[in-house]
């Protein structure tokens, strides 16, 4: 059985990525160029290099490069048969949809005189995509083969893309920390593949499915890289300045009022009263998405505390009582609790975002209102535009919305979001069922050994001590 | 006898982070907003976004969020059965700190107009007061509870800050890796923290105290972090330019030196001729902190170099020699030897810097001594103060003190930081002491199965391994 | 037999750290002073302390700290019973290894009025001396005493920088990535010590060498830390603005596409169609290397991808084909495939390099094709300078080569390098047999109880498990 599974990824594999690589190679010989900060040819007597945009986005670049490969590959290598799996298949499908998004946001934002131009800021841009295929990633964790995956990103990249584009472009929202566009969007594209690749034999628990002390230990590692890295995710996107800097505050505040609220309910619930470290893995980090949408807005320090209890509160709350739910009444088995990190979490930060929009005005924002709600600013040829220029050198014009226009607007891009996200999930589960992609059968869910060379030593250490020492004793 | 102490977790704890959070909650209500580099309203026409002060801050920020949150989390985990409490008390122990800190240290520094002022550089000098409660932890590692730990940061931070304020402000002196603030008083701190918990019955050793094979790599890691990031920790509040440029050399040669003399040490102190893990663990870092008070003076490359190795000797005999006897004859356990780490480095760093401040002259630093020696420059309306301002433009009127003056003033600073911790550690330990805070007995101590879910293999495991093939041939 | 060889460390590493310490000590005293971003004395009312040169080079410096200690440090310690000593080994050989090509580096590249000069540059600077070093170390990883390490680093050291110097003053190269000077050279370096340090035995498997599941995750974490932090190595000694931008997007895609290639090519490989973690490990990083020599150049964003391609295609057939054969056939063993991952590629990507020098036109380039390529811009005195120094202020006067005089310098280097390499390296073979610097015996290699005090369920858990169980049912 092994054999007949394992053996087939010798084939498929290799032609998969030789096809997307491919793909990418002629995308890139046709379309990709460099831009206008990277390209040596448009350096002028007037350029400063040390001007060059790279040097504000490329901090920020790596600290996401650091989330996405070693925060994410940790958190999600924390079952005891799976460590291998999850960390590199994380590996392989963030590289994968990095490189894809590159292209495929490419021709949605940066494409013009018919090539795309490329420099950090779109790597970085490229990287928000990723993450978005990541948490979708975490929900069918453990029960998907790396086609399977690969195929999964190169379906969800340009639904996301196309998502992403026409939000941004129509519908003109605030969004700074990705809530809607990146974690609410993900979180139901995942669930609708996880409903259409449900197994019901998983509802029962399966024995492979466990930690050990070593992978909790690495899995919460992953969780600190996130949690250190996380004001850099909030903020890679926002306005430089004091939004930035409001962004990196809030989010630090917002995380470690969760993550407080987080061990206090884990010993509350627990009925030993010990703490579980799924909890200190997962819900400690609701703060950061929950502070999303309002994140460079002027919320208040204690307004990101607030939001840090409250998203931490729902997202430990869901993964007590509604995951359990959705699996069994609903169908919908979700891994690693993507809908309460991600997806309650995400509902809260909108509706907060929501209010700090109905809310803001110039008395707490000054002038630079109008930048911090680009939308609100006055349309071109408005006389209040050149005012407003005088007091912000460069504002642009914007649509002259209302606060509560604004605020419909948000309620639509939400509506987009989740409406796109789980058709597009529902779509794609139904491709990754087709027997071709190598789904692992039950009883090789989450298990390494189908897919990779593992040690020796794994298999005696990783049966039950009582079994591994009668077969030692039998031999 | 588990079932007892660890079910009080179910109550103690979420009560005791609840009346936490809400003490933060409302301080941050009542007290705290925005500096003038995160309010959008104090943003002009004339303010340029890039220039905001979150740009110099922020990288510094997050190396030393590395280094409390991972370094520190992997470092403190070497234990075999206490992996996950040195981790996650960490965690939770540093995010409670660092709130509590902007409040605090708000109070004192950054308080005006009714209100606590933050922007980014409040989060750095928040963990810095962190560090000193982590440092603090380490004398006490495995013998404390969650609830302790919470409590003995409740009390720590004002006290540290009080006492930091009181430098700062009335005595003015240099001490720019914190070696006087930070390392010494977290380490009598701690040790007083420590006497108060003595128990007798450790001093015999304890069957969990060891390591595994993996504990001693995290702990490494964990090592490695705090290495790789010290530069950036003590450098990050010096002035900038050279100051800071030497700051971060310094730091770097003298760990450089410090871990060749710790890998001799090691080898030449143990019997076998072997290298002991906690050495390279724990010795290596000493020159970090012996370079502290001097870290930013013209020590010269081979001034930090020579630092670098007596502290490190100092440490390692410390470890050798000092702790044990410290345990069994003064009754001071020192589970990490922060007594080795910080304070011997610590006063070897004092000392340093004294002499560093008595023989600087203008023939080696130029006007700049009285930049990087504040205090000495002229008081405002001495004329000599005019002619170094056009030396120097914006240089900051001073005390005018003679060097030997400076060198008082930091010897008072040392005995005021010693005296405030010591006193202060002893009362936190009485406080500790309650029985309410669920001090693990004995037989748990070093003990992950007290307050956490442990993964079923793990009690299995964990027996010597005799032991755990006795039990699976009875079953 | 453990005991003598083990205890001989007792009075061996103690002695010669000793000595090079003193080493240090005294040129440090002697030659070593601050540069003029480090000079307290240096500064006049003329200096912007934001402007200086630290905050430019400090977060590449950083970067690469991580990759030495952390990447390098998790990637060697992939094996089960040398992961103390792959993690440790690194520690103390890098340390040594900066510490001394400050100074050697600093003679031949920073000496000026009697003195070295330093600043955080020169740390950047020994950093790529210190990789040189690591990798050559790769080769013979298990197989050595930390006697034999340092010694190796205290005579490569000094070999590679006069042979860097040569190229840099008298050749004249590109070679941003450091292709030749590093990568190529670190490769032959080791291979010719590894070749007089041959041992037949080893060539049948050894019993220690294998890794176990937890390894191999420390490993691969290695491995993301360097894949992450690369295009900050890549792009560190570049020239700032679009050079550097190009160098970090080259680099980043160059891993993506070789990272891809790798996964395919592993499951292709194996004769199951499983993922075989080495290749995780090692051959995904073959791009970064590939990309090295024309990575600041105009190579368009499908060339790096296409050499991320070639790269890695030629380091997995390496490590599958040519690496037992070099074992068996060239008695020269590799024992982490260092020719692979650094001498192949390495190779590719000179002559990508090289293809990239002979096409460069100022059509592509524009006059910025004179600082990329510095060595073709016109001699001092040519009028032709003057004109391009209007279109590029500050462009410095070259050797007025031609693209093809270029390339032939290219190959030079390239010849210069692998010589000097192979004859150090062979040479520093013959002194590492001295029988002085305590060599393991066959048995030991690749085993920590030799060198480290190792927790006691080591032993236990590390042999078969039959062997175990059946010792504990002796017992």
């Amino acid at each position: 059985m092994t054999k007949i599974f394992s053996s087939s990824l010798r084939c498929r594999l290799p032609v998969l990525v030789a096809i997307l690589e491919v793909l990418l190679l002629v995308l890139y010989a046709v379309f990709v160029t460099y831009d206008d900060s990277t390209n040596a040819a448009h350096q002028t007597n007037q350029t400063d290099p040390l001007q060059n945009s790279v040097y504000h986005v490329y901090p920020f670049f790596v600290d996401v490069q650091v989330m996405i490969f070693i925060g994410f590959g940790c958190l999600l290598a924390f079952m005891k048969r799976y460590g291998f799996g999850g960390m590199v298949f994380n590996f392989l499908t963030a590289t994968f949809a990095i490189q894809w998004a590159i292209v495929v946001q490419g021709f949605f934002q940066f494409y013009h005189d018919g090539k795309i131009h490329v420099g950090v800021f779109n790597l970085l841009n490229a990287e928000f995509a990723c993450a978005v295929v990541l948490i979708s990633f975490g929900a069918i964790l453990g029960r998907t083969s790396p086609i399977q995956l690969l195929v999964m990103a190169l379906l969800e990249v340009p639904i996301f893309a196309v998502t992403e584009w026409a939000i941004l472009k129509y519908l003109k929202i605030n969004d700074a920390g990705g809530t809607i566009m990146i974690h609410i969007f993900a979180c139901y594209f995942g669930l609708g593949v996880s409903a259409v690749l449900y197994r019901p034999c998983l509802n029962e628990g399966h024995s492979k499915e466990g930690t050990t002390y070593q992978s909790d230990i690495l899995s919460v590692m992953g969780t600190l890289f996130l949690w250190v890295f996380w004001p850099s995710f909030n903020s890679s996107l926002t306005l430089p300045g004091d939004d930035q800097h409001r962004a990196i505050i809030h989010t630090f505040i917002g995380l470690s009022s969760s993550t407080l609220t987080a061990f206090a309910l884990s010993a509350l619930l627990n009925r030993k009263g010990k703490l579980t470290m799924a909890d200190i893995q997962n819900v400690t980090l609701a703060g950061g998405v929950t502070v999303g949408a309002s994140v460079d807005m002027m919320i208040s320090p204690v307004g990101a505390f607030a939001l840090g209890m409250i998203g931490c509160t729902a997202c430990m709350l869901g993964y007590k009582y509604l995951t359990p739910f959705m699996a069994k009444k609903l169908r919908i088995q979700d891994q690693c609790g993507i809908h309460n990190l991600h997806g309650l979490t995400g509902l809260i930060s909108t509706m907060a975002g929501i209010i700090c929009i109905l809310i803001a005005s110039e008395d707490t924002y000054g002038p630079s209102l109008y930048q911090t709600f680009a939308h609100r600013a006055p349309v071109e040829g408005d006389p209040r535009l050149k005012e407003l220029q005088e007091l912000i050198p460069g504002l642009n014009p914007g649509e002259g919305r209302s606060a509560s226009e604004q605020a419909l607007y948000q309620v639509a891009a939400l509506g987009v979001s989740i409406g796109v996200s789980i058709a597009g999930g529902l779509l794609t589960g139904l491709v990754l069922s087709l027997p071709v992609l190598a789904q692992p059968p039950d009883e090789f869910c989450f298990d390494d050994t189908l897919y990779f060379e593992v040690p020796e030593e794994f298999d005696n250490n990783m049966l039950p001590t009582r079994n591994r020492d009668m077969v030692a004793i039998k031999d």
